[in-house]
């Protein structure tokens, strides 16, 4: 079979094409070719595989392209993140609607033109959630809770959400909708998004680096490692119409913590030192956007499906440093961690 | 103050004319100027009022043009209706989506030229609700229950309330979403939209011809009056932004009625022979469409700023004759109304 992974050069993407790889197959057919869209290039890893082909460029331009492409399965993760859609309001309409409305229209007429209809899994967020003047948040959001997404980049994935259940109802795609939880802890550098930090404040410290904090200890959110949150697009993929249950978008597993739950488990799993680096410096604009997240999230729909959330933290936190230890930049990553 | 109503040719955009027309204000100004856009013509009788200018044509056509001109106030009712969505999914997208979002970039950028934001009242629908796999239908909808379209007119509806609540969040317009309930009793001739029969059902008996039901007499189904609409539009429109109550779109006020009470009603202002024009007559697509809809729905926001249901069907019923009786083509229209 043919995949397509968009935002394939992408910490997520990649990671997904990585367990396919090693997997081999996916819903019971062998893997023949990934090919992974991305505007960055993937890891040279990934590269080297000769299932891999890479594609470089924004995904709106590439769609026209795919059009005449026919593939078995595609994950769509490529996205501007929360973050840089607040600052650049165009940015998140044209990277985020229109080329997901893009890549619905080219997966459509590809599917006419070959006689398929492809199974598309769509990488919505958590951030679909809020708290509107009408109607107060619950403490932990669940599948069937009423969206008020409070970004543009929220506004823009329940959007998405709508359009693949509208192109699956009409039969032009096999689309499925996961609503991704907070992926922690992700390795690199800090990016675009709001919630960049929740990863920062276990990354840099164990790094060597001192972590700004700009919420309160007290602030709670749902998580999920990288390897949990691959598991839950993957199983997504894998399932019957039927078990999905419905075309509304799923939330994935979460695992409900707070801030001062994630540094205690760096403490128990790295030392005091570690823990010494994250400095709490409130920030403004970062803290807004966060109160007006989920303080956590439930997943009915996903445990039908098989999937659990992380057990621990401090799981989350190991899971980070074996990755770190088989990778080439362990030195550096870990240089803050008492070996 | 200078107003744009889109849609202003049809049927409800004319009649939000007439009415602000004759109340002469809004939200506490005169009203100078009222443009209307759509693709027919406006009725003779508002094109002669020297406050009207008419622009025919397709909305996304001539939005670049609006972004020059400042308006304080839009009535946005533009749309396509189910059934032609349902057929042609292009011209759904085009007019319901792409024309929203043009619109609403036009008057962000006018907005931004004439230094202030324009108050919007969009048309939603009922239609935005549904049943999915994974979540049931309540039997009335309620403000905040889960929409799960289940048309692509539902979708595009649906995804424009959540881009007029978005650019609100922005400062862009200070815009508010409206869930119209099904209008009844529609003058004219049947129109593309699959609920187009519930007004048939009354029309074509008082006009002497046979009207086809086309589903069963126990069907229930949430209506309005063209009267109740207007005002309920209006008021939206004249609400504060605390008393609207959020950026999410509310109910508009709802007589929820069975098939079977239409006609009782029918039949208690017209008498027996007019109710016995109508012929039951399954017709597999449109009562596999109306199954998707709600049986009724409460409207507990739009309560708060004052707005209730029609009293009865009765009403309806006398508001629609009433409503022929001042127009040119009474005769024609209460032909079958023994005198």
């Amino acid at each position: 079979m043919k995949l397509l992974i968009t935002g394939g050069g992408g910490f997520l993407g990649a990671r997904l094409a990585r367990t396919l790889l090693q997997r081999g197959h996916l819903a019971g057919q062998d893997i023949a070719q990934i090919v992974l869209t991305d505007q960055v290039s993937a890891p040279a890893d990934l590269l080297v595989d000769g299932r891999i082909t890479q594609r470089t460029g924004p995904l709106l331009a590439q769609c026209a392209g795919l059009r005449e492409e026919a593939f078995d399965g595609v994950f769509h993760l490529a996205s501007a993140v929360s973050g840089e859609c607040e600052l650049d309001f165009e940015l998140g309409m044209r990277s985020n609607l229109d080329s997901t409305r893009a890549l619905l229209d080219a997966l459509r007429q590809s599917g006419q033109t070959h006689g398929k209809t492809t199974r598309l899994v769509f990488s919505s967020s958590v951030a679909v959630f809020g708290p509107d003047p009408s109607m107060p948040m619950p403490a932990r959001v669940a599948d069937d809770t009423l969206p008020a997404p409070q970004s543009s980049y929220g506004v823009q994935k329940l959007i998405c959400e709508h359009l693949v259940s509208d192109y699956t109802r009409k039969g032009f795609i096999d689309g499925r909708a996961a609503r991704l939880m907070t992926v922690t802890v992700r390795p690199g550098k800090p990016n675009g998004a709001a919630s960049s930090f929740f990863s920062g404040i276990i990354r840099e410290p164990l790094a060597g680096i001192e972590a700004l904090c700009p919420v309160d200890a007290q602030v709670s959110h749902p998580m999920a490692s990288p390897s949990k949150t691959v598991e839950g697009l993957i199983a997504v993929f894998e399932a019957s119409r039927e078990a999905f249950g419905g075309r509304l978008a799923l939330n994935l597993p979460a695992l409900n913590v707070r801030v001062c739950d994630m540094l205690d488990a760096l403490e128990e799993v790295a030392g005091s030192a570690v823990r010494a680096r994250v400095v709490f410096k409130r920030d403004e604009r970062i803290a807004g956007m966060v109160a007006n997240w989920p303080a956590g999230a439930s997943s009915v729909r996903a445990g039908r499906i098989g999937l659990v959330p992380d057990a621990s933290f401090v799981d989350i936190v190991r899971q980070y440093i074996d990755d770190c230890r088989q990778s080439s930049s362990a030195g550096d990553a870990l240089k803050g961690l008492a070996q």
